[in-house]
């Protein structure tokens, strides 16, 4: 079926692209990465004749077209089946969809309020309604997980679930929105993944600034 | 594993619970309903100790507990791999999954402006920017899909996805949204459907008035 190409927008902002390229990154599959920068307000025209949607991440393999970043780790997951992206377990697997689904649909708050930025120095934000509440949940999630599992992610190994998180560990990072021990020792697993490292590495190199993504 | 548990919330106006329970019910899934009501505006607190999330619905499997709709709907497609909840070529479940997951993350403009409500009469809106974008990107999907496919649904016979787009079949109706002759065979074909007759004879039957989502 030939190559695997996911094309992603800006390594700094783009929190929807980071999770599928961490996903397969982390799980050693060899894909072709296409950066195509926003272009901001008006998006990227560039974006439409390759995604159905107008946005990235968008995966193309052969004549399939896979968008939706949650919806590119349950394909790979089909297509490497031995890559372990789902945890093995039937009652694992049900809950790592669940939370990635509730990140992929809910967090709002958090999200609206705190966008990924990879470059951005450490510093508090004023907090609107909302925020903090998403933060409980998300601590919730991974210290229950992580209790469990005994980490250091949230179903021991890496998974497509630590990926859709991933961007989260970035913003409760630069934001300084979190103190909880456990909470620190998960965010510090994801950051010392190769994984991300490489993705951080390439975003700290970029000169792109997207104004309404700097809170 | 003992009987699979679904709990939803009132049917009139419960979107989210509808799309696992259609996609349950067409599949011909044996599973036992508990209907817990709205208690606006505070949310139900019944809710939180089934659901960790404190929200319906959430499907309870033994001591699994699945929850997000989407998430129930991969749950019960790997449990009863025959049912066919999701299409059978890959390529076909790669676009399911995708437009699955532009329904439960995003078209909130539709959503916010015209939630689901069963027993509305027919009536027109004055519409908020945005809705006719998401009106317009739904039509599209449906079209297309239905093209290649032949229909009746979005991949000739009722898959999980078809499940996630059951409640913008009754916003497109209730708030007389569009006039398209595909767009409206594919409405005619969900609401001839057992499941979907099942559903609003129930959803007609209930008296619980939500006055937030009566718009």
């Amino acid at each position: 079926m030939g190559k695997l190409t996911l094309y992603i927008g800006n390594k700094n902002y783009s929190s929807w692209s980071l999770r599928p390229w961490i996903a397969m990154t982390a799980a050693g599959i060899d894909f072709q990465e296409v950066l195509i920068p926003f272009d901001f307000p008006a998006g990227n025209p560039k974006f439409k004749p390759i995604s159905p949607t107008g946005r990235v991440p968008v995966l193309h393999h052969g004549n399939i077209r896979v968008w939706e970043s949650l919806s590119i780790i349950e394909y790979v997951a089909e297509l490497f089946p031995e890559k372990g992206i789902w945890p093995k377990a039937a009652a694992d697997r049900a809950v790592a969809r669940s939370i990635s689904m509730e990140m992929l649909s809910g967090f709002r708050a958090l999200r609206n309020a705190c966008p990924m930025n990879m470059r951005r120095p450490k510093r508090k934000l004023d907090l609107p309604e909302g925020v903090m509440d998403d933060v409980t949940r998300i601590e919730t999630i991974w210290r229950e997980l992580r209790a469990k599992s005994g980490g250091p992610f949230l179903f021991g190994a890496f998974t497509g679930a630590d990926a859709m998180f991933a961007p989260v560990v970035n913003r409760f990072d630069v934001y300084d929105l979190v103190t909880d021990a456990g909470t620190l020792a998960y965010m510090a697993a994801m950051k010392s993944h190769p994984a991300w490292i490489k993705w951080q590495e390439a975003a700290l190199a970029e000169s792109w600034i997207v104004p309404e993504d700097e809170a």
